[in-house]
């Protein structure tokens, strides 16, 4: 697509053309795209939640292996998993953008496709931003969303005796990235799972359908890998919990490619991250993981039990094995224990 | 200082020492760093302003002429001025930081320290962020502002026959710029304008008082140069203004420095940008620049007025004289006409 050559339209063409494409924000926008900030109005009764979340290149994607279109999507969808995660309904974001200046205006353009299906899809009108230059692509968006008063989700409200379940399935976007890597992209069932890697679909509702059922406690979406996102739930409540490895959710397909490749399935699904799902807890009276995969409108599945103490314990058939609980970190990818 | 080596300590030991520094966010803020996403109790009959501006290492700062300790003031300033620009009050902020895995631990904690100085200053708390790996430094910061309800000052309110003004003094962060890439940082009377340039001081306070003496009709702030920032005004509010170049407010020791390395402190004063000063827009029968300079507690000068039409005309003497409308555009320096 034409148009889109940053050298011949400047930083405003830019603007221009983000503006032009962008939905008009409506309800609770006051003012959007065009001023030095945007303005909302909050309605009564409901708090605000913000988050922001960066890909690199190079860090985060790699042209090679992704194309602009899923890129695009992808940078919101991360955000609005973590507004998911808090109860809240998306209601707009920022985006800053820097890119190369010989980026290609069909890159540009894919990826604002992208980003703005996502934004349509979630119903989030991107109501601001920042557009600079830089060395390799960096978007970094800001998500706000609503919660009503007092009950957003968080990561500290969880107690002793409570039950741990997750939506969806886990281990399929590291499994991706993994055959993406090595250029195993086409053999057989592959696809599936590259999709999971290139293009997450968080439960974007599941968030907020779980506030209501009134049994929730705490929540985190997972980006780093089960057993770092569930450490970082247990540090934050000051709890430990007992987890049964063979109750994790492996998407269909998976353990048949990993056996093809040598891959532990189990490991991907507890360290790989980026599954973009939702881990919770809810009070031992609240109904069965059946019961909430209703409710959710997801697959939901019951993982283990909150104790007092510190750390995550791993079972097998209700036998304890050793588990480190190590997950994705951007400068430091080595296993740390967190169980002791 | 030690401690912040990100071979060691990690992605979530810099979240932990973020979340040490950061002086903890009350008031407003029901939960801060350590959740999914920061959540907000907006008070009723506020309206909230979101804006995002990014600093890219190589692009926006080089570490062979800037300070840790400024580079995280500066990121901060550049975001409040936006807000003071819409006439709002701080209430937060979110910071996404990309950083080489190799990068000094001096200039992080440094960094740090001039980014929490500031927003104990500005009493604008860091709620939550993000820290990623990167190719170079990035920082990446969304502030939040509040401001009342329907009050917000925009771009495009102004009117045919109101009066334009200018805070503070313009240029002077240009030939900072200049003096510095050019290794004439230790001339006499330099030292004022490489400050100007490294470390900001926008008048975060001179939007709110100008919402207050509800003569104000649109504003801006000046980032990219006067000429930019105001065709932007011009264009958002569908009109023309008269500018007269003899009124430029240029800083004291200006003209003398310029002479001396054969710069145009005019030209400085109107395409040089990051100024951050606010440029606004009042009724006609507002008082006089005085009257605002007393009551939005900084210097203000009149500039000139607004017309029908389109386009800025620059006059010199009360005669019209050619002014390329153009400021700093990241992808495009050169030379366009809005004045058509």
């Amino acid at each position: 697509m034409p148009g889109l050559d940053l050298r011949t339209i400047g930083e405003l063409g830019l603007i221009e053309a983000l503006r032009r494409r962008a939905r008009q924000a409506r309800g609770v926008w006051v003012r959007g795209i065009g001023d030095d900030a945007a303005v909302l109005r909050p309605r009564p009764g409901r708090d605000l939640a913000l988050t922001t979340d960066t890909l690199v290149e190079g860090i985060h994607f790699r042209w090679s292996t992704t194309d602009a279109n899923s890129l695009g999507r992808k940078a919101l969808a991360v955000n609005l998993s973590d507004l998911g995660a808090m109860g809240a309904r998306p209601l707009g974001f920022l985006l800053s953008l820097a890119l190369p200046e010989d980026a290609s205006p069909e890159a540009i353009d894919g990826m604002l496709r992208g980003l703005l299906v996502e934004a349509n899809t979630a119903r989030c009108p991107l109501v601001g931003g920042d557009t600079v230059a830089g060395p390799v692509w960096t978007l970094s968006i800001t998500a706000i969303g609503e919660v009503p008063k007092g009950a957003a989700l968080g990561r500290s409200g969880a107690r002793p005796g409570e039950r741990l379940l997750v939506t969806g399935t886990l281990g399929a976007a590291a499994l991706g990235l993994w055959l993406l890597e090595r250029g195993q992209g086409s053999v057989q069932g592959a696809r599936r799972f590259i999709r999971r890697q290139l293009c997450p679909r968080p439960p974007y509702e599941a968030g907020l359908r779980l506030l209501r059922t009134r049994f929730a406690s705490a929540a985190i979406d997972l980006s780093d890998g089960l057993a770092r996102d569930l450490a970082q739930l247990l540090r934050e409540s000051g709890l430990a919990a007992e987890v049964h490895l063979d109750r994790l959710p492996l998407p269909r397909g998976m353990r048949a490619l990993c056996r093809r490749f040598g891959l532990e399935a189990e490991e991907l699904a507890l360290h790989g991250g980026e599954d973009y799902e939702l881990l919770f807890c809810v009070r031992a009276e609240a109904p069965s993981a059946a019961v909430f995969t209703r409710r959710l409108g997801c697959r939901v599945t019951e993982l283990g039990v909150l104790r007092a103490g510190r750390g995550a314990r791993s079972l097998r058939a209700g036998c304890p094995v050793p588990v480190a609980p190590w997950g994705f970190d951007h400068f430091k990818p080595v296993c740390t224990s967190a169980d002791k």
